[in-house]
């Protein structure tokens, strides 16, 4: 079966930019190409858009075919249509935003993918197509979300210590926080609850452990959260 | 000539909404449709991707073509995809912002536009396809960005009065704000060069006029604007 148009028609494509956090790193979920262009070359979960779907059912379709994962929250990151962006002629993607906490997530590669699996986002293999500019500007809202919205919450386990909570704003910002200032901004804000628990099985001397108040964080999510640091 | 591919494509277009201050009002440029569908009907500036063309190039041609309009900076906001948004069948419209000075514009319509001119963007007539959500989505965008970016730059004659821009703040945000604690938030922020020059033809007490340093306005906007009021 094929199909006419009386003009061109690009082909339209969706990508996701999946980021979740690690003991040690901020980490992008990519796939291995199973099929040409670019085979067996690394790159952003996506795919074609179908003619009945909307942009976003695509883009988590596509997530949960090649990579196994589902999440509910995608956000729209930016269109990418250059005309010489693909081999196989013009075809325009439609990229996605996604925060997951990495723990809750065992890929699975499924159709077009050989294999799925985190890197570092500072250290990712060469990517196919314009997949590297995609990724870069992933990386730029996340460091401007940081500043506008408490991203803790989708990053980090339900329960967590000040210091993880320090490090993952540190790795998203690629800079070193003074640990007296930045436990004093985030406790102003009024955003954590502290429990009567503390860290299990470290070597260390176990730390507080906190998790994000809900209602105080929809609350500072509407009103416009402002985290200079 | 027509196009036959293996799978079934969406056509693409872009569509263009631009804002401008006059002395009343925030308003939007909108052509009226002189064909099918929605023939009639008032629209948003835009048209079919071609096939060699950038996104943005396709955007800047539609908005010189059917408003003749020109204008250096574009933003991307937002890609429109719901399966039913178009009657022709699946179109997926990637939709870019601008800021303009209104003054500098003259309008003239031309290929698929009758007729081409600024509405205030509180009272639109019907638009047609999706059009009314793009412009929502864009006001949005635009009430965001008053809060992290210096926009005023854009908006406003290279000369203007504090309450010129104060007002342009107000219509943006949608409320009336403290004169004396916005002068005192906007002087402190030392954006604007006095000059030494007031109003002229006013049948008022004149005014001072400002304009923007362009050089710390820069600086401001790469380290990243932060404009609470």
């Amino acid at each position: 079966m094929s199909h006419t148009y009386e003009y061109p028609r690009p082909a339209v494509t969706v990508d996701c930019v999946v980021f979740g956090l690690d003991e040690e790193d901020l980490k992008v979920l990519l796939i291995q190409r199973g099929v040409e262009p670019y085979q067996g070359r690394w790159a952003l979960p996506g795919g074609f858009v179908r003619m009945d779907e909307s942009l976003e059912d695509a883009a988590r379709r596509e997530l949960e075919e090649e990579a196994g994962l589902r999440t509910s929250h995608l956000e729209q990151l930016y269109t990418f249509g250059s005309p010489d962006r693909d081999p196989r002629g013009r075809v325009i993607t439609v990229a996605y935003f996604a925060l997951v906490k990495l723990s809750q997530h065992h890929l699975q590669a499924s159709t077009d993918a050989r294999e799925a699996a985190w890197f570092s986002v500072w250290d990712t293999p060469k990517l196919a197509f314009d997949h590297a500019d995609v990724l870069s500007t992933a990386l730029q809202r996340l460091k401007g979300k940081v500043r506008y919205q408490p991203i803790g919450f989708e990053l980090l386990p339900p329960k967590f210590t000040l210091s993880q909570l320090q490090r993952l704003y540190e790795t998203v910002l690629e800079r070193e926080l003074d640990k007296r200032n930045f436990r004093k901004k985030i406790l102003a804000m009024d955003l954590l609850e502290e429990l009567d628990e503390v860290e299990q099985d470290v070597s260390h001397r176990a730390a507080r452990l906190y998790r994000f108040d809900h209602k105080k964080y929809k609350q500072l999510e509407k009103a416009g959260f402002n985290f200079e640091l």
